[in-house]
């Protein structure tokens, strides 16, 4: 365990210490440490709310001073029951323990005690200082709807007081830009409680912005000679027992009991499917590669408690493709999918890093295929990733089960990490499927596949531009992107004139016409829309516009048509900034 | 029963009798009349094939003559079970009859005695003349894979020799279109027996035919206002209970138990997620119609009997919309869907006629809403029917279970009729979901949904297309619509060179230099590519091209640039028929 986790475990306990002070009935469930900080969840015997906070923290800091330690405790499984006896949550821990024939750990600091594995700072009293308590949230036991619902707190420790302001300052600036509050206020998506967690609905503006970001990685593919095929979401469970996702992910999966009692799948991902197209015909090495791309929903059978606004859904739309080549294309296929993703990932402005994601030979059972195949694979692409000249890091026992990847990192303008694209060589779907190529001497030789996606998960991509953006998508991605903005009535129908003129020649513009002058320039900004467009006396009688841009600068008297080429500049470059 | 039903039923019975009389131990399972036939499902003794036709209807012959009448005898349940106790599949109907305390007749015609419910010809010696055995197949027992795989004979029988003659001389051209041929032979699409029956996976070209036509209607709806939208293909079975869906279709509907024990639905249309998008905001009056668009995938549990080629599938690509808005404002959002529907499938040369779908007074239990709200929605309907100068028919008990429609039922080549097109006033679903706007008053009112599709079925029009036009697309729809075919070696720079301009001008041309040149001017045509470029020595001297069409007419010496301008007006225009 890393200093600063055993410092958030540490701090974790003294909040369940403070908890159980404040409410004696309190039952601590359970206090991980998460990224970035802690929470723990409890059931209570009333309802707090983040007004609680304070009181918590005070307390905590009132009993901090009298923790000299942790007192490491083995104790037997009849000694916890009875000392747990009243939480049923931490009776259920251990009684899994049990079943595991697992240790049981307490420990001790002061008076409060909590079932643990370990893993604490040596001087709580020193150094549980610098920490805040950040939310309450509700989350079920376990994260399952089934279970009761319990109150969690979520907080964060640091060493210092400079890291701790640090933290909070770029955590208020990542809670205004949260999609899950940002996405409904630019109507981009809503969920229904009828349809469910994790199924997000998309609102004509949010379609036409998946839209666009999916063109813009067709137009990127289809230069590289990518084709599109459709298949459906469903299958018999038989095709996952031969690829063997059905061994590796049965309980991830969707499974349908047909009315004839047949077994069928919900697919969560496309790569069997897409073997069965290019197996359909014996494929000649004039025909290679073969290159096929789909951007498709696929389903994971996702834990409630797991998700999270559009980066963890249950209905991830992939815009996925594979590749079917020889050995000797793999290097160029790789490198034809590196551009892409650096031209993509750099039109937002997007920082990329690289991780070369690799088995781990000490859990060799963890993947398919030989040990030779997989140095062979890996020695590849680590000399394609040298050939780039990135740097990169090599992450051992992160592959795919059926081959290595390579894995890009997004950095975004808070600096935080994302994974994002991904391009992986698989050795093993061939074998599987037997999928050959006719070589040039008549005979059948063994291909390999690439699988790779650029966005990887359009709603996961979508949720975090929001953030990186802060919703302030670039103009040709904007569901609107010119409000025509009439002074008063008198200026109309020129308005009118104006708009319908931008609307002939492409662009997405509206009249905006509904309440006052002010209230409308300010919604404009709010909403994000690139442009006002605004239309007085002057610009009636100079047959002008004035121009104003969503961070409030304004230009006045432009000719139209300047506008209209300066704007088709903008969005054919896909420039992240405005041009007025 | 009709006359022809009749006489074809009796004719499943001589079949039965024939069948029984070659092999004494075949068990006849069950003969239905179908449309334009019969069939008659046995399990034998032995294999057979379309060889053995000709012996069965030759025996057929022999003992027609010796059938002076159908002798009914209502017998016993326990009688029919003596009688056919060697019989499992009787066995099974005869248990079945008693379950439903159904009387059990059998008709004797000679000495072969069948169980049947009636509808006979009164003179099988002198009627049972015209028929013809058609093909055999294989078909589990009451369509349900987990049963016995039986032998089912197809065939059909007239009242006179011409048209017996008329019909298999139709049928005899509907087998060279088949698109269950037609389709995999251009490589269209394909099923693999891992994905499974009924679950069609499309190919690069397929994939481009079904994008095309999915442009061609969003054009078309685009210049009407609608927007697209996205929805996940999963819900909480909860939505369909909101719905009524569950309550009407919970046989069709697959489900999904998931790992927390919640039961989930795969969508089976796509309306109800549609309402939750709706609802997720207050709308005002001004905001209204709202059109959605969304060309996504359905899931209905066929059963595996039912299913056939593109035409009956397990998963289904709707072109599917919803209009939501106000009494007044559904008259001309018909008409836009009409207009619509009305273009497109004029350009494929489809005519077609309309269908108005009505509910049946007398079995009013299977509809939601009151007496009253159908009667308007009908009444309505049938005005705007009427003002289209439309001659229409009126089907009782077609409706759907939320509301009236109209359905568009198109004629193909062979005079084939298909129900296509369909626009569903829905006077339901915004009570059910309590859809409403704020209208002028500042008051709720209810409003009303449209439902509307124009190719229905993506797969199911794409069959019906490539019958109706034994494949030959037109050329905006070809997947490959030039291959550039030099006439030797040296011909090959200058077909490069063409075939590059080609593509370049957004064509998809390719080269045609595989083998020789018979077999590429043959293969252009068997592949239905609209145009081969010829290019020989002439051509490379004047500077020109050779254009032959699929039918195999030529044209020397054209220009290429008149050929291409020809050729972008033939695309622009969807036009049915080539240029040259």
């Amino acid at each position: 365990m890393k200093d600063i986790d055993k410092l958030r475990h540490s701090c974790a306990h003294l909040l369940a210490a403070a908890v159980v002070s404040l409410w004696p009935e309190a039952k601590p469930a359970i206090g991980p440490v998460i990224d970035n900080g802690f929470y723990y969840d409890f059931d209570l015997p009333q309802p707090i709310s983040n007004k609680d906070l304070a009181k918590i923290e005070k307390q905590m800091r009132k009993i901090a001073p009298t923790w000299a330690g942790f007192e490491k405790q083995k104790i037997s499984y009849s000694q916890a029951q009875e000392f747990f006896k009243d939480n049923p949550y931490k009776l259920e821990l251990i009684n899994e323990l049990k079943k595991d024939k697992q240790p049981i750990t307490v420990y001790k600091s002061s008076d409060f005690v909590d079932l643990c594995r370990g893993g604490h700072i040596d001087n709580p009293n020193k150094q549980l200082k610098y920490f805040k308590l950040l939310s309450v949230a509700g989350a079920y036991w376990r994260g399952d709807e089934n279970n009761k619902m319990l109150t969690r707190i979520y907080g964060t420790c640091f060493f210092n007081q400079d890291d701790l302001d640090d933290y909070l300052r770029q955590l208020d600036e990542a809670q205004k830009r949260d999609h899950k509050k940002l996405g409904p206020q630019l109507d981009l998506f809503l969920f229904s409680p009828l349809v469910g967690a994790g199924l997000p609905l998309w609102t004509p503006k949010g379609t036409l912005v998946r839209n666009l970001l999916d063109e813009y990685v067709w137009q990127l593919r289809q230069a590289k000679g990518y084709q599109k095929v459709t298949i459906p979401h469903l299958t018999k469970k038989d095709l996952y027992e031969k690829s063997g996702h059905w061994q590796k992910f049965a309980d991830e999966l969707f499974k349908i009991k047909t009315r004839e009692k047949h077994l069928f799948v919900l697919k969560p991902m496309n790569c069997p499917h897409h073997t069965q197209i290019y197996a359909h015909h014996k494929r000649s090495y004039k025909d290679l590669p073969q290159r096929y791309a789909e951007t498709t929903m696929v389903y994971r059978d996702e834990q409630s408690g797991e998700l999270a606004g559009l980066t963890r859904v249950r209905c991830i739309t992939q815009d996925d493709s594979h590749v079917f080549c020889r050995f000797n294309q793999v290097k160029q296929e790789f490198l034809n999918i590196w551009q892409i993703v650096d031209i993509f990932y750099k039109s937002f402005g997007f920082k990329l890093s690289l991780r070369l994601s690799f088995h781990d030979p000490d859990h060799f059972e963890n993947y398919l295929g030989t040990p030779e195949l997989w140095q062979k694979a890996e020695a590849d692409i680590e000399k394609i990733a040298q050939s780039q000249d990135n740097s990169f890091t090599v992450a051992k026992g992160e592959a795919a089960f059926y081959g290595p990847k390579v894995d890009f990192i997004a950095i975004d303008s808070l600096n935080r990490q994302w994974q994002v694209a991904t391009i992986q060589l698989d050795i093993n779907m061939p074998e599987r499927f037997d999928l050959f190529c006719i070589n040039e001497k008549g005979e059948k030789e063994r291909i390999v596949m690439i699988h790779a996606a650029i966005m990887g998960s359009i709603e996961r991509f979508i949720g975090v531009l929001i953030e990186h953006l802060a919703g302030a998508l670039p103009t040709w991605l904007s569901p609107e992107q010119i409000w025509v903005t009439p002074i008063g009535r008198e200026h109309l129908d020129y308005a009118v004139k104006v708009n319908n003129h931008l609307v002939e020649k492409g662009f997405r513009s509206l009249l905006n016409q509904e309440g006052s002058l002010g209230r409308r320039l300010r919604n404009f900004q709010k909403e994000k829309v690139p442009y006002a467009i605004i239309i007085g006396n002057q610009e009636m009688t100079n047959n002008t516009v004035s121009i104003r841009n969503r961070q409030g600068n304004q230009t006045n008297q432009v000719k139209l048509d300047d506008f209209i080429n300066r704007l088709d500049q903008e969005i054919a470059s896909k420039k992240l900034e405005l041009s007025w």
